[in-house]
């Protein structure tokens, strides 16, 4: 069998980091190592100003030991880039947050309009104290990206963006390491560092928003596949007969359910009668997903109906990638995740019915706790690893 | 990043198994282990019997360095369990076969029937003097296998193996460890052993036979998912209004292309005038996938018609698999690999077409190289992987 280990140096950072201020005679325990190897390891850390000393540990019946912690300047940046909004965040190396910012964006606007954006909340962040420099930044984009170049390739929404230097600007621009990820990527290392998937080790996290997509956690870490684009199921086809989709083929996944075509079924229902979406159209003559999740919250006939087909579309979907991929976990995420229970129930049902047995035997299907603070969660969990890295 | 190390005992045992004799110095380079720590791991494993001495390499410039080979008298047992065949190899530490039988036989005799055969197949070969003892045995059969348990889960064409102790039987029976897998997982890892799929850590192993199933190769192993039944392919759902499948649902990929599919489907083609089919039912009465093969080498339109149908079906699926898991090869094998060409190209199509350009700009579609033999091959690196193991 395979052993993973990572190096010492990492897993020291990485623990401190998840569970705060621990005592030299408990880390060397946890992390099996000889004592004067952990002591030597802790002491070059402090002096490359990773770490400090945090007075002295209660006692475990011999010597006192003494508390070791992330040193408190570490900074990350977090930034998770949605078709429509910005959210940015900055943390401390434990990934609390000390100053966060979100507001609305449209990523057509272009990398340089969009990445000047983040970079002018990020000054504004200084400016506030939040920081004075850097230790990495981590950041998440609406479509495909080539983990290895840190740039997106060929994203489907975001014109202008293709092979992008995204890391290169950030990281010219703070002196900092960067590490950019698809946004699905990041809201699985999210949920996985902070939210429902905290104790599993191969999970799907399903995000659907204005697209579909699915970071897939596998041996601890994200699989990205040969090219870096695992896990685009969005554009899978479930009906050869289906609408066109805006990646040029017809019947995808996303272009049959997700909350762009959640919003033009809408459309369509609301003029065939529901009352519900009727009378929103009416008020506000735009509609979108969210009309439709209030709408069946009240009961609409019609809204209950788009979510539940949409809910079987996916869930067709997830059959298959259950039967391929047997995970542990399914995971719902993104803004559509507001559809609740009516989805939820609708996916399960067609999972459990059309999967192998053995692989729905024990497999939760749940949805994201973390909501929104997914992927800055997850971006800045790479930041801090790419950051911990450099301290080899 | 993750650093995957296996222990350097593991690591010596294959390099020896993988490319035969080589020097003590040449080996403390390859490993990279101090020369000191590799002499004792050779003492230790000269000692347990794993390895000998085999003379003296030829001259690196400063002193002749003493070659190194696994133990002449290492033996694995390889068996690949076919719905209709027993295939049985013995092997030498190289792996090298220095016995093999081959015999047709139902997988629905059940256990008891099938293992005794085994086992007589085994006690032939060492009578006729290919083995005094086996250090280890592998066994793929043609269901799911809980790997851990190494026992058979719910197959569906294997009645009265569920759940079956085929482990515990073959290890009571011979002394010596035995790993049981899914008879797709051995044919991967047979063809990344020694086939097409050499150079390559992360690829898709695709079987077309009696049914259909997936080998997933990933970070230079088999993943087998949760419970260990990832790559259930073959009850993928691709027509929801299709047949009947064996498993209980409807339009499952194995019902509408596997060999068994294709059989029926021949018998369809052969009444409706399908001139190549209605010869050969005329003469022998019954229609198998290699009659429809044939019929198409001879250009008979309705034997294409059929292999084209099954190859854009599979393809679908495939670019499914394919948006999801971004590997970077797809192997193709199993009985059905026969058809050859005709179905590489519709498959091919489907797959290009269907997946995101990403994904696919440099992904080869190849038939397995191995062929009948990749199951065997795999099976006796499993084998050998658990013998080495125990050398800890």
């Amino acid at each position: 069998m395979r052993v993973t280990i990572d190096p010492p140096y990492l897993r020291l950072l990485r623990l401190l980091r998840n569970e705060g201020a621990i005592s030299r005679a408990e880390l060397a325990d946890r992390l099996q190592l000889p004592r004067p190897r952990l002591l030597a390891e802790v002491e070059r850390l402090v002096a490359a100003g990773y770490l400090v000393e945090a007075g002295m540990a209660a006692s475990r019946g011999g010597r006192r030991s003494t508390l070791v912690e992330l040193h408190p300047r570490l900074r990350f940046a977090a930034v998770d880039l949605g078709a429509s909004s910005i959210d940015v965040e900055v943390t401390n190396g434990r990934l609390e947050p000390v100053a966060n910012y979100t507001e609305e964006a449209d990523i057509r606007s272009g990398p340089k309009v969009i990445l000047h954006r983040v970079n002018e909340l990020l000054a504004k962040a200084r400016v506030e104290g939040a920081y004075d420099r850097l230790d990495a930044i981590g950041i998440g984009v609406p479509g495909p990206v080539s983990f290895r170049d840190g740039v997106p390739v060929s994203p489907p929404i975001m014109p202008g963006w293709d092979r992008f230097g995204v890391r290169e600007l950030l990281t010219r621009e703070h002196g900092c390491p960067a590490v950019v990820d698809n946004d699905v990527n990041i809201m699985a290392v999210g949920e996985q560092h902070g939210g429902v998937a905290h104790s599993v080790q191969d999970f799907l996290f399903v995000k659907i928003g204005t697209g579909i997509g699915c970071g897939i956690y596998l041996n601890d870490g994200v699989y990205r596949g040969t090219d870096g684009c695992a896990g685009d199921i969005g554009h899978i086809q479930v009906d050869p007969h289906g609408p066109m989709c805006s990646c040029g083929n017809v019947g995808c996944l996303e272009a049959l359910f997700s909350g762009t075509a959640l919003a033009r079924d809408a459309m369509v229902a609301a003029r065939a009668g529901s009352p519900a979406l009727a009378d929103r159209l009416a008020a506000r003559g735009v509609l979108t997903a969210r009309d439709v999740a209030e709408g069946a919250t009240e009961g609409d006939v019609a809204c209950i109906k788009l979510i539940r087909e949409g809910g079987h579309r996916l869930g067709s979907v997830l059959a298959s990638l259950v039967s391929f991929a047997n995970p542990s976990m399914i995971v719902i995420g993104g803004g559509l995740a507001q559809l609740g229970h009516i989805l939820l129930a609708e996916i399960r049902s067609a999972v459990y019915r059309r999967s192998l047995p053995l692989a729905t035997g024990n497999l939760p299907i749940v949805l994201s706790e973390l909501g929104s603070r997914a992927g800055v969660t997850g971006a800045a969990v790479l930041a801090s690893d790419v950051a911990f890295e450099q301290a080899s």
